[in-house]
Parts: structure tokens; C-alpha cells; sequence
């Protein structure tokens, strides 16, 4: 493509801005004229903490979350309870579970979830490392999945499900209902019949 | 505010993205995710690009339109009408206006329009030294007000035209009229009434 802009520092700033997701050149000429209006200051800092976390942060060895060590935090915190592990898609579905702060387990982060219609595989998520984890540790005791209620989130679990048949590890999945806060009348069918099968005990649920 | 992230490089990363415009915490994660999904190389380019352009580009002193030297490259092309000035509220004008390709002179940003509701005054803008630059070199014939048709584009035209009395520069304005395209059943009637009162011979504006 023809270079759109007399400088050449710019039109750089605009393309490599532009590559991000949701942000397109007149965006990303936004942004970077928004940063010429600022003192230098501010896109230096901003410019260096980019550079620092794509140079700085690791993945953890043993989950795979980002970490800026060889464990995560997470994994190398004694307190936390190592015989449960929490199968998530990606390091966002971490921070989402570790902000309820219900839960005193590990992670593992598949990095994605099978689906045939993107050309993902089994082969190309954190699986086989997971299956091993269970399988070669022995410390681990459940296995809950808590994948999207999904085509693919469905699929990568009974698929994990599978690979561990023949170990004796508890495996476990998020709960289906209701949403908090939900109409029960604007509810599908589909959640609403799940919801029924996985009845609670009305004194637990309040 | 306390620290939401194990990380702090992530940490300060996603501080940095939120505060451009536009970019809450929440995409400022998205994007920061997104860029440790990449290959380590696109998001140095970017954080790279953005500290070089935050550190490489100046203002040109003439027309203080942005530039890697002294002056723009507009302003040091001789091949420019140099008596003819276009004024504009800003950078992105300019690139507006080349996009034309219907203009040959050169310009002058004024970094902002007068706005009392906004407290931005005369002074704030690159007035004084348009008015010097007119009234000192005898070089410039025309002032082209090239500003929005707006109460404040209207009221920077007034106090520029005023300023520059006691010259003898012509002062010209951007016509107004229908947008190419529009419809008159549905074009203002302020719009329309200074269309016809602009009208333009025939065979003109064909």
C-alpha cells in the first residue's frame, strides 16, 4: 500500500496501532494524534509498558497462565488448594473465576477451546500437558471443567472427559441455570430444563 | 487504586492503554491479552513505534502542522502556492483537505477553535502567530478559512477576519451548501438558505 501520511513516524504508529483488534487506521490515526496532543510523556510510558509486557511475561510451566516467573502465582502459592484444578479456555476466564473469590484451587489454561469450523484441534490446546499433570502428579482429585455453556466449550470437555476415563480423578462441571437475576419467563427452554435436572436443596441455594 | 492484576507488567500495561481515548480497563485487557496471543515481535513494533513518534515529531514553526524537521513538508515544498493560507482547526484537516488533491497553497493549524464553553480563548490557539505571519512577510495574498460550520468554527472565522482589518490579505471562506449526495427535501433550512444566497453559475458547478 501507498504510505498515506507525509511522516513516516506516523504512518508506523497508525499501521502497527491499526493491527490490533477493533481498531482500524482512522481509529488508530485517532489514537496517534491523541498521543501528539499529550505531553511525551505519556506515549513513552505507554509505548515502553508494551514493550516491557511482550518482552516480560512468560506462560506458567505447569497452568499455563501468564506468570513473570517459571510458576504463576497461583501455582506457587503453598495456601492454595493443588488437588483441584479448574479447566478454563483462556487466562480471562482465571481472572473472572479469581474475582468471585469462591474458589482455593489451581488452573489449567487450555488456550482455547476445540473447533473443527476455526481449524482448531485438540493438538493445538494445552490438553495432552493437562492429561499428563493428572495423570503423572497423582496429587490431583478433581478435575472441574468450567468451560462455556457452548457447542465448543461442550465439546472440549466431554473430549477431556474422554482422555481421562482411565484415571480415577473426580471430574466435575460449572452448574446450569439460571442466571442470576434472570426471568424465569424469558429463560430458554434448554437452560430452564437443565435447571430443573440439576435441582438444588432449597436450603443451599439461598 | 489497588492492584487488580498478579502481574504488574500487565498491570501497568493495561493503566497505559486505558488512558487513550476511548479505551476503558476493560478493552485495555482485551488488547493486552490479545497482544500476548501475538508473536513477541508485533507488539514491540508497536510499543517501539509509539515512543518513536511521541519522540520524533515536532511541529513545523511556520504552519505548525506536525513534521519530522523544522518545517513540514508542505511549507518546504516551493512547488506550493505560498500566498495562498489555508486555516484550519487541525492536523487531521490538513490531511483532509490533501486528500482533495484540490489545493496547492499551504496552511496554518490553529490547534484548536475558540470555545468560551470549552475555556479555550484566542490565546490558546496559533492566532498571534498567523497574524504575524501575515502582516510580517507581504508574502500571503489569500486566508482561506477552512473551519467547521459550527458556532465555534463561525466565531474563530470572525475573530481571525477582524484581526487581520488592517491587512490588505483577502480573507475567503469554504463555501457552504448542500452536501454532495444529500437530499434538499431534507437538507436544514439554514443550510439551504445559504446555498441560494452561494449559488454558483451553472455552468460552474457542473
Amino acid at each position: 500500500m501507498e504510505q498515506e501520511f507525509d511522516s513516516g513516524l506516523l504512518e508506523s504508529a497508525v499501521t502497527e496501532l491499526s493491527r490490533l483488534p477493533g481498531i482500524g487506521r482512522k481509529t488508530a490515526l485517532r489514537l496517534a494524534l491523541h498521543l501528539l496532543r499529550q505531553d511525551k510523556s505519556v506515549g513513552e510510558a505507554l509505548g515502553e509498558s508494551i514493550v516491557n509486557l511482550c518482552d516480560g511475561i512468560k506462560y506458567c510451566s505447569k497452568c499455563h497462565n501468564i506468570s513473570e516467573d517459571e510458576l504463576c502465582p497461583i501455582c506457587a502459592n503453598p495456601l492454595r488448594d493443588h488437588h483441584t484444578v479448574c479447566v478454563v479456555e483462556s487466562v480471562k476466564d482465571v481472572m473472572a473465576i479469581e474475582n468471585t473469590r469462591q474458589y482455593q484451587g489451581v488452573y489449567h489454561v487450555l488456550g482455547g477451546l476445540i473447533s473443527p469450523i476455526d481449524g482448531v484441534g485438540p493438538d493445538q490446546l494445552q490438553i495432552d500437558s493437562l492429561v499428563e499433570r493428572i495423570k503423572s502428579g497423582g496429587e490431583v482429585e478433581e478435575v472441574i471443567m468450567a468451560l462455556s455453556a457452548t457447542m465448543e466449550g461442550e465439546t472440549t470437555g466431554f473430549y477431556i472427559y474422554r482422555r481421562l476415563g482411565d484415571t480415577n480423578v473426580k471430574v466435575t462441571q460449572l452448574a446450569r441455570g439460571l442466571a442470576v437475576g434472570n426471568d424465569l419467563e424469558y429463560t430458554d427452554e434448554i437452560t430452564l430444563g437443565r435447571s430443573l435436572a440439576g435441582r438444588t436443596l432449597f436450603s443451599e441455594s439461598v
